[in-house]
């Protein structure tokens, strides 16, 4: 079965989950279309992305596939730390920031990897970035993540929920992003990880995503709000900028190798906010999230 | 005259100039003051972090002096590409948003660095941020940065302008922060450049700061503006934020070094704004703008 699983399948099961998420957010969203611009890498290959914007639940968001080969530089080799140069990438990568400050920020990325036809490798996630933690919205999250992940590894939710907990995390901040998820990257197929199981994976984690947002995010969407905490969301989103601009390897490879700058930054939201030294109120709501940020929360459990 | 330039000369100096500084912007400003954070730095040294908020003419902004010394770890001295790791480092760091998009966003840094007693070096400049280039006070900016440069050498100006124009450049846009200014980074004594040359020069810039932002700030301050002149304020404030967060060497060597947090990121506006593929309209204020943000402009001729 392994056999048929090249490049080209790969990339068209990922355009049909770009295409299948597209079709969801829209039905959900219900107040705003998707705008695609079609590009070319000069290089090799080229892309999808497709913004939303202004819409009735999400204020900015994309949901981006690209395809692309060619040669890597050496910089880029050696921030890969991989030897040889012609390579091949396909992934779709997702961020949607919601008008609401009820209703969480989520990313999704999966994607494959593969240089000189020799070593190749799959990657993906999911995470969510509440502005307030809603402790029952988080456990429900991180059990549908398991349920997924249970489906192909008992090993799998541990694993990359951890892995996630490391990775998006802030050491300036001494926080997490959000809540976490599952994150994994690099896998490379071995006998106990074959390339069907990993690809199958990680079409999953792409399946789920769309029902997976819409159960976190259509609930609050039209939630009452206050001035205080739309103040807190545009300080919530600042941190989600100096972790995206920071630390993302993602965003950091893209922008260092002369990736598409628009595609890549349409992980940033459309305001953010800084005020020097911002402390949450103690026994507030926003103390609540706030001590929530940490690594090593067991909510699936 | 060079023995008396020690550390605590240096470090004395630069509060003065921090001191006068704050001083100048609070009468400016005439509707906030300074609120001053003292700190300490657990490996040693410390700094006073002075920020202003909300004020009549700066919205955001910060004068920080700080002195700080210990050993280096491994990691920032490869950074540096130095061999020791006992420092010492003193310096006055200034970035200030205007609340109006007529008022420009201006940065000023001035520092001194030694490692092991041995190698020192001194670094600074000025440069300004403009969300819309006038032409005039482009010019008037750097005729004053070339009239202080040239006071000290005739070399001076047309270096360091070059070297703010290739510093402040941010790759993934094509596009310079704003019109530049003057940079100098880990220029060594030597016997052209000996340090009370260097110590001089570095002092007058730090004291050309607060007159030069009165002339190119307090003019326009009441001007009247516009949403569409406050929303492209707020793109620019995004591409500051990109700058900082994704180039600024001063900035990730602070945050990566665990240096204090809030202190280095002060420099981040209040409000900042991204929108996918952000256009400007041919012919419109914003397009001679942006027609402007690019190197090699010979703004002091």
């Amino acid at each position: 079965m392994s056999a048929t699983i090249d490049r080209a399948a790969i990339a068209t099961a990922f355009k049909d989950i770009q295409d299948g998420i597209c079709s969801s957010l829209e039905r959900l969203d219900g107040g705003a279309r998707f705008r695609e611009d079609a590009w070319q890498r000069d290089g090799g290959g080229g892309g999808r992305t497709r913004v939303i914007a202004d819409g009735a639940l999400i204020e900015k968001g994309g949901v981006n596939f690209s395809e692309v080969h060619g040669e890597l530089s050496q910089q880029a080799a050696r921030a890969l730390q991989i030897e040889g140069t012609a390579f091949y990438a396909t992934g779709v990568s997702i961020v949607l920031h919601g008008s609401n400050p009820w209703v969480p920020t989520i990313h999704m990325n999966i994607r494959y990897f593969e240089v000189d036809g020799g070593v190749r490798w799959l990657g993906g996630g999911i995470d969510l970035t509440p502005m307030y933690v809603d402790e029952a919205v988080a456990r429900h999250f991180h059990q549908r993540l398991k349920g997924v992940c249970d489906a192909w590894d008992p090993g799998y939710y541990t694993a990359y929920k951890r892995w996630a907990d490391d990775y998006f995390f802030l050491p300036h901040r001494n926080e997490t992003r959000g809540i976490g998820g599952i994150f994994y990257d690099r896998v490379q197929p071995s006998e106990r990880e074959p390339l069907d199981k990993l690809f199958g994976f990680t079409c999953a984690v792409g399946r789920l995503f769309a029902p997976l947002y819409a159960e976190v995010a259509d609930p609050p969407r039209d939630r009452a709000f206050t001035e205080r905490e739309r103040d807190w969301q545009l300080l919530r989103r600042g941190r989600y900028v100096e972790f995206n601009l920071v630390h993302d390897r993602g965003t950091r490879f893209g922008l260092e190798t002369g990736g598409r700058t628009e595609s890549i930054l349409m992980s940033l939201p459309a305001d953010a906010r800084w005020r020097y030294d911002a402390q949450v109120e103690p026994g507030s709501p926003e103390a609540a999230t706030q001590a929530l940020l940490r690594k090593g929360i067991d909510w699936a459990g």
